[in-house]
């Protein structure tokens, strides 16, 4: 774990990232900070891109997930969104992973991050993808959000529904029909990288720990692994700052201890 | 409820809210993401604009306010704002809104409102109006704030100051002041109004619930009704995605029943 | 305390952090928002600016730290890196104080931040300073980043490692190794400076009240003083708002009791 050997394995990340050998934030810290360049190389790449339990792939749609929910980090997100068709991702994967945030970060949020999409893959000549428009069945969304919600989050989600009875229960129906019953039954992107996206937004974030943990176990219970659940805490590190990770891994902390104690 | 009439619905707030009838969200979308313009419409427009419960003046006020305080989101906040002024909210209205939010979201992030207002109403040939400049007797600054939280707040405000004395006594003096003394009595905007887009602001950043809760007493001491206060938060599900719209709706749970109970 | 002479004290100390006696914000607000431009001198610079506790300088890192870590800001991070040089910053601690922000912002948070300072000393033909380029000892980063822990933080840092241990012992290791050994350990911004930073960070994110309190109590070990970390936090209700001021103060006032208690 030195730092020359971590400076090489980062090379060899952002190289496939960026695809490039050239990283451009070289460049474009040389005059300022060149150290703050060899610490992402060497850091976010060598020590962090570079271990395994996530692939390339699943690193990009955290990178871009967390980069969208927070706003306002559009040069990084424009790199990211780039890397991530560079390692793999399918235009209409990152399509949907914009279209998914709508219900994490808010519309705003989401056509922001689609029109920075729609930049990069102009100037790469890339087609959004045959998925980019779906037609569901209207009729029984309610019923459909319903056997999703139940699928994915279980107990755990139908609580989250039930504690808003009292109060605001359209939000709740809302929930089912809005966020269940139209976007996580789309196609275009799995079940566990949905919730691969929406644990990297809600932990990004760092405002809504309650929600965090629903969708912890929600990412487990689609056939994600708590190593792959802590690997996306770790790359949160890099890309929220540490404070918002170490919440992160102290709320999987409690996911996985329900979850041993059959608590769940 | 079903899609069809939640997009026409839609399609009719929106033409109201953007004074058009062919949403510019349409064609930007449409070789990327169409169905996120769908959806827009149809759950944000169909769905949630067309409740009853806010008008649309107060619906723009709502989001407005969610969107400036939360920052970084201009495209979205120059739509909003020319909005505000196509369903009848006042430029002297919006200007109020956006130095309100000096207290909750800080200077920055009025500043960088004003200064996208300050561009829209520009482009619409719109004078900010005869409020924009107000003098207040600077003797009772104190007094004044003082007389305004205990209207507004209550118990509940005065013990926020409280719980600074011993460590910042002098940030609860500015609370007085400052935020009560020379903003909240202010012309321009009035105090229902004013605590709407507090809740809007609070519950759109997620980061206070404390003073979150406080403002939703405030709400409903001056005039607002429970019906309103859920239904901000159902818009905050529009803006700032669910996770934060499902915390202040629990917020507004704790809320009511601490009014219920008597104990407020 | 009357507005008038808050004003005059204003204007000198907006004064010399523009390094103007006509501040810009005046123009910029004068035909929309006149009153806001005054507030902000008034309140922000006459009432909080030139309040004892902080010297012009440090007020410079609280500001600039909690605009660039709250991101979506880069009008005023232009305007407060600026101002830093004016009142004596070194062009050298702004870089590093950017470069710090990596751990509690995240990289493109820092990045973003740098590359406003780039332009800005560019813009002054200012160079970075030549403790941009650091090279550490790279083999005992462990070790090194430990007793740094250790000597900052105490036993509430090594508390947060420990909790790590059981779900991402990695993170903890993480922390260790780049924030202690790589960042903290660096020349160029002494410990009271980066403390003083960390808590402007995490106060105007309000997202991470444990480890606010944790670089509290940091704050107060390196030899800052309780007064400068109220003022700090009172600063923080200009540039964040006066929710997440009044959050910090309470952490501010739980760190004070906990030290006089003798439970630190």
């Amino acid at each position: 774990m030195n730092p020359t050997s971590a400076l090489t394995r980062g090379l060899r990340q952002i190289g496939m990232v960026e695809a490039t050998e050239q990283p451009s934030i070289i460049g474009a810290l040389r005059d300022i900070a060149p150290d703050l360049a060899t610490m992402t190389i060497a850091f976010v790449y060598g020590d962090i891109y570079s271990r395994p339990a996530l692939d390339l792939r699943q690193r990009q749609f955290v990178t871009v997930a967390a980069l969208a929910a927070m706003g306002g980090l559009e040069p990084q997100l424009r790199f990211h969104v780039a890397g991530a068709l560079n390692v793999g991702c399918t235009p209409a994967e990152i399509v949907e992973l914009m279209t998914h945030l709508v219900v994490y970060a808010g519309f705003p949020a989401a056509v922001n991050g689609i029109l920075v999409t729609k930049d990069v893959f102009g100037e790469r000549g890339v087609a959004p993808g045959a998925v980019a428009t779906q037609t569901q069945t209207p009729g029984n969304r309610y019923d459909r959000g319903l056997a999703c919600l139940r699928a994915i989050d279980g107990a755990v989600g139908e609580r989250v529904i039930e504690s808003l009875n009292g109060i605001a229960p359209d939000l709740g129906r809302f929930v089912i029909e809005f966020a269940f019953g139209e976007i996580y039954t789309r196609a275009g992107l799995d079940l566990v990288s949905r919730e691969l996206v929406t644990v990297a937004a809600l932990a990004a974030l760092g405002t809504a720990t309650p929600q965090l943990k629903v969708h912890m176990h929600g990412f487990l219970n689609v056939g994600g692994t708590t190593e792959q659940l802590v690997e996306t805490v770790i790359q949160i590190a890099a890309y929220a700052g540490f404070p918002r990770a170490i919440n992160a891994a102290l709320a999987a902390k409690d996911v996985t201890n329900e979850r041993m104690s059959g608590g769940h």
